[in-house]
């Protein structure tokens, strides 16, 4: 039903979505920075229109520019891909306010779960569980050691008024509640003035889990079960996994059916991912992301389904194709971020590209907006390229990563290619056996950064 | 079990190989040309030995070269790829009169595929369905009559000495029988002094159907289905896709069973093509290939196995990874031969690639020896890369082989991706509705080569 879609983004994302249009049929647009001139999604796309120079604010972030390279073009619809505009409720208003569609959730469904008291509230309603809490302050010990039974230990203590670890204390037993709870008024009323502080089951070693869901908008939802991105550095993804290593089919059932419940319930539109810490068999709600994850490839493979095209058909008012019964796992997915940063302090390393040469054969997947000869802005995210690998089990899919890694050739920049041949080599990450602080404990350890 | 396997061949084909044992921690020889030093097969190899000058007959079809690069090396195990040695049982035998293990079937059943007549008659004790004829020469109009109404209508009535096309008479319908076998009598008599002709069903408009099979050399066999490469230029396939889109459920479940038990009786190892004309709803054996096919990765697209993978296996002595009922289709799979040729005649086209570009994104698989500025020479065949991709269904399958064939950039020398552009404009193969006389007819028509 589009004839042609505004892609409001760059790099491989845009390449992506430039990609599923073609596929169906749809003519696309691109619009750059002055910066971007020679990228790669401009000479991808049909059309292209420039909307600024860098930074992001003046181009790619501008709303009043992205619009009028709607006009300009006749597209009748925007895809925001990942980051810049993708969450930006204002922004999915003022493109309906001009009778162009959003390729997303709607605006207040954006905003719902933009907000983060709002969206664990709306999560709680939804039947999703949220990390145990007291529900506001609590007053004294016998309350503390109270809620230490109810959810188990360890807890932490944190103060209302609080952040920055101040005010905050962790508690492994009944015994260590009393000094915790009274350390912690201490430090809330040195620090903040007011002593009042609540208490949370505290997690030692969660997993990242995050279950990829998609809607009509209609009422219908489903789930694509999950990934594992527990692999963080400073709260970036690196590598990404699915299925799960630490996940039973009956806990991805369980979750994915309250997730999938959820976004029925919600009549929510489209890609969304609902992110979760997990230790211990249990979830517990971080947040909600309302758009398409940088990781969703690692999905598509193991369920052969193009998310963008979906997310283009509800867009366009069309059912989903597929059920919650169409979607069967097969074989394990592994995703690596390869960024252009020098390690090992992570420093972005934007230049010219002097040789570049991708894996092939079976069972890899690269999404990537580089070329040979293509400098890298300063301007932008240093991620240049996704490397994604699909294999019948998880040790063949490890197996495949570490033969395309062997492939790829990325000249001219440092890049985070060397990071995953170590990260190979750990037993820890060969057996699945990691949690959200694995990967900043290794490379404190094997980095100087 | 194997340590190192050596790959006795050259181009795509030796990369494939060469990326399944590094998947399988088995440690990689390549041979090479001396036209060969700069290739990517020895690049990516573990080592590499040289074997002789350019044309092959000097250096891969050497049998003494390979066999000493083998014990140079400490190599335990020959792939041989497809073409060169692949199918020679003498090569077979010499390997394993010096301990080696033939990557590949037993020298036996290399030797009497290799004989068509051996083939056919191995394929009508098997149960493999033949092209009926009468069994030896037809002498008179009443037998040939009673033959005509038993296959039915059309029939071909052949010279026994015959070849060339002389003496063969088509006949479309009883009417004209008296009078083929008439002539093609009187045309045998006066080509070859020799007037005994036989009768076979003629075929008009068959397509190319092939059954992949495998077995574990100890009487276990299973079929992976079909795939149509009736799209062929002079014998050459340039085209192929898995399913067939005119083959149903049932006659894939029948012709492979046929298969998968032939194999099983025959006690085959490894990898195996059927070959068939299909018309009609019925298939008629042409003959076997007893090794990897050109276009094995469409099979392994929808079925999700690695056939070099389990090809290395079975010569370990393990038992397949795959039972029958493992083995369900998922989507549709197409490949494309890009081979360095000039069109309109495809006059072979060497020379140094300036630039090289490779699509990417979901569903897109290349297998290639390309790299930038790696010149390729001119003693060897023209394939130069297979573009193979995967959808959902054939619909999808199209339309990203449309897109990828889109970013592959191929500079330096001419190839040819204009045909598979100029292909995808057709009804016909967007419909699936082709024979393997369809392209010789396109290219005529379309063409002056």
């Amino acid at each position: 039903m589009f004839d042609k879609i505004l892609v409001a983004n760059r790099g491989e994302i845009a390449l992506r979505v430039i990609r599923a249009a073609r596929e169906m049929g749809i003519r696309s647009v691109a619009v750059h920075s002055t910066a971007d001139a020679d990228a790669m999604h401009v000479r991808m796309a049909d059309e292209s229109v420039c909307i600024g120079p860098p930074p992001s604010p003046q181009s790619y972030l501008s709303i009043p520019s992205i619009i009028a390279a709607c006009e300009v073009t006749g597209a009748q619809a925007i895809h925001p891909g990942y980051g810049f505009l993708s969450e930006n409720a204002r922004f999915v208003q003022i493109v309906e306010d001009h009778g162009l569609t959003f390729i997303g959730p709607s605006a207040e469904h954006i905003r719902i779960m933009g907000d983060k008291i709002t969206a664990k509230e709306t999560a709680r309603e939804l039947g999703i569980p949220v990390v145990p809490g007291s529900d506001g302050g609590v007053a004294t010990v016998e309350e503390a050691k109270r809620i230490g039974r109810e959810f188990g230990y360890p807890v932490i203590i944190k103060a209302t008024a609080g952040g920055g670890g101040r005010g905050m204390k962790v508690a492994a037993s009944e015994d260590q509640i009393e000094t915790a709870f009274r350390t912690a008024r201490a430090e809330a009323q040195a620090a903040f003035g007011n002593d009042e502080v609540y208490i949370e089951k505290y997690l030692q070693k969660p997993r990242h889990i995050e279950i990829q869901v998609f809607g009509d908008g209609k009422g219908n939802g489903v789930h694509l079960g999950e990934r594992d991105c527990s692999l963080q550095r400073r709260h970036q993804k690196v590598f990404e996994e699915a299925p799960g290593p630490a996940i039973s089919a009956e806990e991805r059932d369980r979750i994915g059916r309250i997730c999938a419940d959820a976004v029925a319930k919600m009549g929510y539109r489209g890609a969304g991912t609902i992110e979760f810490l997990y230790e211990d068999g249990e979830f517990y709600f971080i947040e909600m992301n309302t758009r398409l994850q940088v990781e969703h490839p690692v999905t598509e493979a193991i369920f052969g389904v193009d998310l963008v095209r979906e997310q283009i058909r509800v867009a366009e008012g069309l059912p989903m194709s597929f059920t919650q019964e169409d979607l069967k796992i097969d074989g394990h997915a592994i995703e690596v971020r390869i960024n252009a940063e020098k390690l090992p302090d992570f420093t972005p390393c934007p230049g010219k590209i002097t040789h570049y040469h991708v894996p092939g054969g079976l069972g890899v997947r690269m999404d990537s907006a580089l070329y040979d000869g293509y400098t890298i802005p300063p301007f932008y995210d240093s991620l240049i390229g996704k490397l994604i690998v699909h294999g019948r089990d998880r040790q063949e899919a490890l197996a495949r990563l570490h033969r395309a890694l062997g492939e790829l050739i990325v000249d001219g920049v440092d890049t985070t290619i060397p990071l995953f041949h170590a990260l190979l080599q750990e037993p820890d990450i060969q057996s699945g056996d990691y949690n959200i602080h694995w990967l900043e404990r290794w490379l404190a350890e094997h980095m100087d950064g």
